[in-house]
């Protein structure tokens, strides 16, 4: 595989299969719970660009194992994605009406449902993780400790705090800096290390590490720009929100060309990183020009 | 050890001790992230009962164990007590106060730090647990892929979602049986379970269960009297309010009699099936007795 796009046509067909046998089924044996269910299916399943799985899935191959065991690690961290969206669109937190172009999951089912199907897609996640077959123990106990931390408090939640204290307030890029790594790189580097480790070969978790840390940040600044310069109707969301909101952005504090410039570097450092792994890293080369330059 | 008291006496300070040290920090590096931590810290600590962990401890014990070993596990389940406990709560949930005599945790922190809190202790429950060290990894994995199973969709949120869904109709005991099997025995059920795996005789899990089966849905039953019969100023909190509710409980359902002879019946069940552990179990066979005869 040489490009992204034949990534993601190689492994969104597992990841989407692998979510669906992995989550609860539609109807529950106890009827009341089926409810729960669907909103935990509403909020992963139809949506998404499965960028962090399909990270797994490459890394894990790249290191010479097959995609398809790191298959469970890549859904739990979808769902560790998907209940974080839950939660964060929940009135006390963002309020957010839609995700996706659909209505948001407590919008479609209620808060309260809405609340449990967040903490059931986070629990769901450990429980699919720990239960990956014909694995070393050893193995999948490194990885699940992976997913554990960086989704916790020196992880993801810990960059979510860091934005909600900063609401309001103006802050400075090293601020933005520690609240991205832990709101949108933490995930990308469990992605990539756990295929690592599934993959067999942790010397390379350094190299996970960097190339997740480039790609996640440019992907954020990536984001920042859209809000300034993207296109509403490809965005399918408005535009300029950071700037009514008065939030402090990559783009408010460094203006759009700097911003820019930062990306091109971050992409740069992302695509040498995976230089030891010789040819066969090209589609993570081009998955990092990819999200560099999207449009939406 | 032949009485609870002496249980609670023993592995108290270890269990305090324990979540102290597995909680993150008052002080985080990360200097918005402290309100977090003070806030999973205050839902934690200084309050609680601390049945479940005991439980763990003790059953490990009893199998031939360190309790020492056990104590990540113990303290994993605890915190996933409390972070029910603060999302159950929330206003868009039960909307309550008042929790243990102090504020509820979002009327301590706010809606969106607590919401927050919750999600990082269902997140640290397994951090810590993953964490344990100096035991074989399967042993570990199996410990901990039982807690995720007992706490998620078919264990305490499917039972938290049975009681949502309950909520203003009336419902029979077979209902009611479970919800209590998610709500209140699940992680009484995990609590033995872990204590087991740990100690290494996995052939004591069906004990394990009937016991945490009969002294869960006992404690669920008679927590339903007491709320008829009991003393607010002793439970802290006011009586009657199933009743003013028109809540279908074990004594709406079964009158206090029939209710009282099934807490008699089920605490006999479990002294009965701890028995072959011999003298040693005496500690168990107080603690199903205390249970059933609390008035808070």
């Amino acid at each position: 595989m040489k490009t992204a796009n034949e990534l993601f046509e190689a492994y969104l067909p597992m990841i989407e299969k692998g979510l669906d046998s992995f989550l609860p089924p539609e109807n529950a044996a106890d009827p009341e719970c089926s409810v729960l269910h669907r909103a935990m299916r509403y909020a992963v399943m139809g949506g998404g660009k499965r960028i962090r799985p399909v990270l797994t899935l490459e890394f894990c191959r790249l290191c010479g194992g097959d995609p398809a065991a790191a298959l469970p690690f890549a859904c739990a961290l979808e769902m560790i994605h998907s209940y974080s969206l839950i939660h964060d669109d929940l009135p006390c937190m963002d309020d957010d009406d839609l995700r996706r172009g659909k209505p948001s999951t407590h919008k479609a089912f209620g808060e309260a449902t809405a609340l449990l199907a967040g903490d059931a897609l986070l629990n769901r996640a450990f429980e699919t993780a720990l239960s990956a077959g014909q694995l070393p123990p050893a193995a999948v106990l490194q990885a699940t400790k992976c997913l554990a931390e960086l989704s916790g408090v020196s992880g993801m939640i810990g960059g979510q705090m860091i934005d909600l204290e900063s609401e309001g307030r103006r802050v400075g890029t090293d601020t933005l800096r520690r609240m991205d790594q832990g709101k949108t790189v933490a995930l990308i580097r469990a992605a990539c290390r756990m295929g690592c480790i599934i993959g067999g070969r942790t010397e390379m978790l350094p190299a996970a590490d960097t190339y997740a840390e480039n790609i996640g940040l440019a992907f954020q600044i990536r984001d920042d720009m859209l809000d300034v310069e993207g296109d509403a109707a490809l965005l399918g969301k408005p535009v300029g929100s950071d700037a009514e909101n008065e939030k402090s952005t990559y783009v408010s504090l460094l203006g759009l060309e700097q911003a820019s410039r930062l990306v091109e570097q971050m992409t740069e450092t992302a695509k040498q990183t995976v230089a030891p792994f010789g040819e066969s890293a090209a589609a993570l080369c081009d998955l990092a020009e990819m999200l560099a330059h999207r449009v939406h």
